[in-house]
């Protein structure tokens, strides 16, 4: 049986949602590793839209699971429909679709609040002692949801979110883009990616061990 | 000097824009050969705007620039504004988007039109001796931009499509999904990628050997 691997997304596209090049690349990895990925988003409508060529927020509205539906290629849940029990492992691409729309730590940092379904998920998933991988910003929401274990994580190196995690009752620890950083107490895997790039190729190289890990990890 | 291949979005999303696995997979594979992506797309509004959770046409209106801006980051020109002289090669990944926005293939057939812009590069790639990859159902669209040269491509082996592009004066050759097929006299390469899929591991071999193709004719 392959194992069944969770990927939350958070809408399509690096500065409302989800960063695809990270999505895909976990995706790609999954697939190679012989695990089937399990996609899900939230049902809820995106903090805001931005236009990518212009950087300028737009008065559009677009919902989070339905933009996500776009990297799934259709085949995605609503995250609320998705126990711990179904599957064996979880990860997080990044994206500020992970700061926004999961929780709201872009906008509130150590302040945060987590969507109550990601929280949930979270929490059932560390309490079933199943590994979680988070990328790029995602560790910042992981973090402020299981603030009470203590989480280590990576972000890479930019020192305001270190600190907002540090906040949040996280341990934050300095990582290159092409390594992660493992919670073994939790089985929380991290990786900088597009917090540090430059590339594609370069995050690439983080994200398969991430998702290496995380698959090892799972049962 | 790194050589410089371009990549023609459509969109983002597989049923209304640019397939996003393709066009990453595109991207990542040009990272790893060294080369540097040039990210285009026609400033015009998408045909249409398909919600990809229900796969329904919505009664938004998206612009094809705006929208493949996600996949690149923001990183991306008008398409208007590139010639052949700016580039080494090009590429065309697939998706809906390359027959709904970059020609209307998928609603006309072989009496489809092709836009200005995409023509015009194509055919300066071509006159160039320049290499063009193309993509899933991109073929199509190269096929009825470049019919007088009679262009060699692949679809993979779905009937209808492959009849189509014989009916613009191509050659259809059946190919599977990890392989690619070279038009050595126009040097275009295609591969059939979702097309046939199954999973995104399957597709990314064809599509890296198309990217390393295209890139080792790159002059």
């Amino acid at each position: 049986m392959a194992k069944r691997i969770g990927v939350i997304l958070s809408g399509c596209g690096v500065f409302d949602g989800s960063e695809i090049h990270e999505a895909v690349l976990t995706l790609l990895a999954l697939g190679r590793a012989g695990a089937k990925a399990v996609c899900m988003a939230p049902n809820i409508e995106q903090y805001h839209v931005i236009n990518h060529l212009t950087q300028q927020e737009t008065n559009e509205k677009r919902n989070v699971l339905v933009e996500s539906a776009r990297i799934a290629r259709g085949d995605i849940k609503d995250i609320k429909d998705v126990k711990a029990s179904d599957i064996d492992g979880l990860i997080l691409p990044g994206g500020f679709g992970a700061a926004k729309n999961l929780s709201d730590f872009a906008f509130k940092g150590p302040d945060a609040t987590v969507n109550p379904e990601v929280k949930r998920l979270l929490e059932e998933m560390v309490a079933a002692k199943k590994p979680i991988g988070a990328i790029c910003i995602a560790p910042a929401t992981l973090t402020k949801a299981l603030s009470d274990k203590k989480p280590e994580v990576t972000i890479g190196n930019d020192v305001g979110t270190a600190q907002g995690i540090e906040a949040m009752g996280g341990r934050h620890h300095t990582c290159t883009v092409d390594m992660i950083h493992v919670d073994k107490n939790n089985k929380i895997v991290t990786t900088p990616a597009y917090m540090l790039g430059p590339g594609i190729k370069d995050v690439a190289r983080g994200i398969e061990k991430l998702v290496a890990k995380v698959v090892e990890l799972a049962g």
